[in-house]
């Protein structure tokens, strides 16, 4: 019976960077000290910073996007030691809520640079470029991305239990092996490794910090062994999540909330990032990681996502087969990027460019199906892209055409001239 | 205004093998007559084989499907010329209804051996296996998966325009080079090239016969200049789908009807397949490759899918770390099986084998959902499985355990000693 | 298992007069044989006439509709004996399936002249008209009512178990009372008693005939005991409800099936009638109504409807003061004419007329809620209109007006002048 | 671009009476002044009261619901004039958010003593009875009603524009006829006049605040000119609604928000009542009654209601044939209370007293539908209860009864003993 507020678990600020605020952490370890305490069956909120700890601010150029310092992000909120939580455990987690802060009603989406960050189609657009988003209540707008408006589908990018010293050390196996391994193949960077450049160990000093630092695994993947950086946009407000608890404590984090994303989180810098609040309640399940076979987190989501009915999406097929004519076998990976890509050719016809349709395809409810991954050697996945986040008629038959409205830009860096238009074939 | 009945514009004969079918073809090729003029804004009911012809019996025993002859499959309805349909236009097909055939009410999924066919988990399920589906109008059930019930969310695996020869042969000019290079690197075939056996060429004869025998594309891919066996659950009833027309009268072909499918359709053998019944409406956008920027075919889906509500669905994560633990970069494929893999894992719980469940996935309305393809190096993905097709409860706070409902099995082969369980590490 | 085609426990002739098919009957009475028989578990299909017996025809005038002999409507198919039924048990019905008939794919809605049959606005549109509907698949359209498609939530409008002499004889007790108190008070017809003339008592002769013809209920009215024509337009395909048993049997009917109907069809004659066939399963709970509470029927829907967005319906609001301004005390009924007429009000403005939209708010699935019944002394209710059902834009900021489109006119009688527009104050 | 906070336009505070906020009001009268301004285009934030201005507490007792001053009710927020608005204008106002204050996380739902109130089924349950919910972000629960949570689909219960002189002279003049002519015929009240006593006219003073406490309009009905008291529960977060303006200003008022509501708000006390915080912005459209025929307010609402699946509820039929078998001509309203009858009989077989599925039907989302008002003599109407919002399975074929789980109490009066079940026949 809450007759009062309910209690705030962490708070977070946002005049001074994520790095200085210790409540928080940017590694997953086992020997993170929990931040607070949270009993079972209480429902508390949690303040969370935007991904990027507070670099980005609500300006009409992408400097601050362009310059990034990747090496300062992800600063969770947490560890949270869950009382009663032991290893083998479920720790169920109610995600009860997730709003903006009232102090900050805005977010934004970024490009990177291809240089620093890129992302899914880094190789057409390698500049930065980047949206504001205005919040009004459950909508979004933004002036860089005029004629749209949408209701968020608000949830956390990153959610998890910390690892145990096993699990951390397999981390760090398998993603070497893979650097080690396959670094030349890909022409990018393939993992990041441990870095103790800029960690944020949260409360730890001395040895325990320096073995944070040392060993201490980036927070950029989702793993399957505790969930983290999923980026799930259906894991979302009244979901309840299944998670395997591998320390005493649980150690639950949480973070890099998102106004709203789309399927693939395309652009990485990527949904309606902003920093925000987060109401949470749990649960244990003893011994769940056996009785419910539970080796990757599972969840139920909630029931009030956005409806805008089957048949208000216009869907665009992907395949396998490249834009320069290279057939890839079964890449599903591929095949959704080639999804992207037939959503972008289409959408330029009302006059939007294509940095604009990135990151729109990033931050809207697009629903990303995987369609097919069996009739060799192409997969097939969709793209699903919701016609009512417009306010005019996206449809095949539509009247509108480019130049019909006005459909201003997004912000760029200040010094650049760009190509806006990548030219497929 | 249709009085009378709705004129058919192919009908099948389902007590003689596919490949006697002169009304049917089995390839992509621009030679291949059309077997049926159909107007522009005709409503017309075109009658579809199941995808191996008729070879698979209504049995308790797989033998039909570990022997099917893969070389006679997918005999497509038409193709049929579209009055008025020009290359560069844009053929717009809505799918009024698909139904089974009445005097066929069933249907069937199989695993094929990995030998003969294999899919998507055939490193784990390598024997051929076979559940049959008895469908009691909108709903299927099978003697072989007890205790679940769905709703079909009835669609066709394959719908297509004609290749034109230049898109013909640019098909083979990329598949044959994935095959030439890159075979080495899968262990399995990575795409079946034109192949003159057992060719069913439609009504032509001769030297066209002949040309179509040694060109025609193979229907195993869906490709991005057509469409083809995409295998999109979605694109079911009340859908309106908008395809590149490449040859004169477009020749649209169609086939392989499912009465139910999941997203991938994991077992390659795969939804539950069936004749039946496809009522279409057309009509032509001049000029609509261009207008629409149409690489690929895109569609609108209907508006009756099956509705479980968002917080129906148990959902499973996946990440692209393969059971062994070897990370794969950005793997959506890989992060897709394993998804699979902890469906099934949580799936035994409740009695069912292995192969049962793979047959379950394969054949219901699972959602297979892209989650982030840009968090290097794991992709995510999710797979919601929705919890009303079960007549007991298997949320994770289930009191249901192994044993306490009779999950009977599914048909294997009469004469192999199978193992139902596969161990993952 | 069914590898044969299912089971149809009765056919229906469209060629001859309902009245002479004795596999029907018209009346509700315990002693009307039964038709045939039905197993629990057995999936059967069952054709039905519309509702008038075959008395209204695929033409452009409206004579039928005014000429209509409403003493000959409702034969209904059954009873059907179900095996094991007895009073005081439940009888569960599956509705797997409902279906248009493949020989005859058109429908039709009529509005009845006031003088013959009347309706829920008979006040303000006195004369007979029609619509003619087309059948394409899920999807029904009319000449009658251009630009506008729909899905089909199909459903049987009349379904119920036959009552017990007891109450058999407890419903002609009350509806006479009502005649004989309040007959004046409406000034109109308020119930119709027994009336042997055209009856149709299935396959009874003699001495039983007679009694069923002297004190059958009329099909009209739905009544709580047993259902019966309640049309519920949500009792759709997929449902399972749930019926008591009165008599040895159950002696289950159905008929009146609707291709689509809105919530109340207002229009009486009313939602989009056709003959069809509709497939159910059935299935018994030993002492339901007991256990059930089970006083009337109660369902639960499938999970097919039609999905058009919350955000996809424009919703008017109606009050109980009535169009010359009278306050009514909390009724409902009046809340839902006021509606009703808000609705009319505001479509005229794309240029249909009074007549045409009386019947399109009659069949499309429009969404009528009660708001609230409680704030003295107006009940408030709500009549959701689907957009996505008009091919062009109907919503407030709509560009389009009166005279921009070719509306057509709905069907008339041949010999009369009528008013299309009726001036509410 | 707001950067900063939104603003808010109106506070109110929780520790005095409404009565002594002069920020608010509690009549509709056009010379209420306008308590701030509002641009067309501004989002902004307006506080609200609980609907009897903090006269209910959050306690185990329902003393408080039984001797509420029922003249003290409906603070309203407001007025606000909307700069440009003219009569004859259509004010379109977004319902952006709609939340709790942070600093009450708790509403309830009460039953009114007949004598004082009453209520739907106050004929059935004379007595006062409470609930406490408390709110858990998106989730409600209630002690009172153990083993139920559901998402609130929180909607402002009253939203209104102002009256002209004109049209609160009409109110006055049809209100009070029906006072003259029915008051007996009802036995109950049947509208409340004007009522000087207790009069809060906003900010007005002397001969104005003396012309409104004897003119103005109570605020207890909703009314089709304006809107006001609708209790619409789907005019919920993210609507448009539309009103026509009738003084220059527009005068939006808005008030007694709700958390949650059944269709009907049946309790009368009625919904889960609770102050908070409703989030909107606003537009003109020019002549918009005109354009747009708009005699009473319609919407379009949001795209994120709860989803519990069409086949995830419970429906129950009710008929016009009253508890003691009167039969009454097309009552939708006596329907629509056989229908909650239904529900609470059947809801019983778990344990829950009745007062308890009384406060039930009016929070929870119940669906409440107009199936059909022309059948003679019965109007058929429909409740669909979800079944999800319940932690066991309440199914007809569910395994548990009474007794199984501890259904606890509602809050009664401190000094009765309760008769908690209804003999209905």
């Amino acid at each position: 019976m809450a007759i009062g507020p309910i209690r705030y678990a962490t708070k977070v600020d946002l005049t001074i960077p994520g790095g200085e605020q210790k409540q928080l952490h940017n590694r997953w370890h086992p020997d993170i000290p929990s931040s607070a305490k949270i009993a079972p069956g209480e429902t508390v909120k949690i303040e969370c910073l935007e991904w990027t700890g507070n670099q980005i601010k609500n300006t009409d150029n992408a400097d601050d996007i362009r310059n990034v310092d990747l090496t300062k992000i992800h600063y969770l909120s947490g560890p949270f030691e869950i009382e009663g939580a032991e290893p083998g455990d479920c720790l169920v987690v109610e995600i009860k809520d997730v709003q903006p802060l009232e102090r900050q009603p805005w977010g934004y989406c970024g490009v990177f640079n291809k240089e620093n960050g890129g992302g899914f189609l880094e190789r057409f657009y390698p500049e930065a470029a980047k949206a504001i988003f205005d919040f009004e209540g459950i909508h979004c707008t933004s002036r860089h991305l005029p004629h749209v408006r949408f209701t968020g589908l608000i949830h956390p990018g990153i959610m998890g239990t910390a690892p145990s010293q096993e699990i951390l050390d397999e981390w760090n196996r398998r993603e070497t092996e893979l650097v080690v391994n396959e670094s030349h193949l890909h022409g990018t960077t393939v993992a990041q490794l441990p870095e103790p450049r800029n960690v944020l160990p949260g409360s730890a000093t001395g040895d325990i910090a320096a073995k944070i630092a040392k060993e201490g695994a980036r927070t950029i993947p989702g793993r399957p062994e505790h969930g983290g950086n999923c980026d799930i946009k259906n894991l979302s407000r009244g979901s309840k999540a299944f998670f395997p608890v591998h320390v005493k404590g649980a150690k639950l984090s949480v973070g890099d909330l998102h106004f709203s994303q789309g399927d693939g989180e395309i652009s990485f810098c990527g949904a309606v990032e902003m920093p925000g609040v987060i109401t949470i309640k749990t649960s244990i399940i003893k011994d769940g990681v056996s009785k419910l076979s539970l080796k990757s987190p599972m969840f139920i989501a909630g029931d009030v996502p956005n409806q805008y009915g089957p048949s208000r999406y216009l869907t665009f097929e992907g395949f396998s087969v490249d834009e320069v004519g290279k057939q890839h076998f079964l890449c599903t990976t591929t095949a959704y990027r080639q999804a992207c890509i037939r959503a972008i050719e289409y959408l330029r016809r009302f006059g939007y460019n294509d940095y604009q349709i990135y990151l729109l395809l990033s931050t809207a409810p697009i629903e990303g199906h995987v369609a097919g991954v069996v009739d060799i050697p192409n997969a097939c996945t969709t793209i699903g892209l919701p016609m009512d986040i417009f306010d005019f008629d996206i449809s095949p038959t539509s009247k509108f055409a480019k130049g019909d409205l006005d459909m201003g830009n997004c912000a760029f860096v200040t010094d650049y001239k760009h190509k806006l238009t990548y030219d497929f074939k």
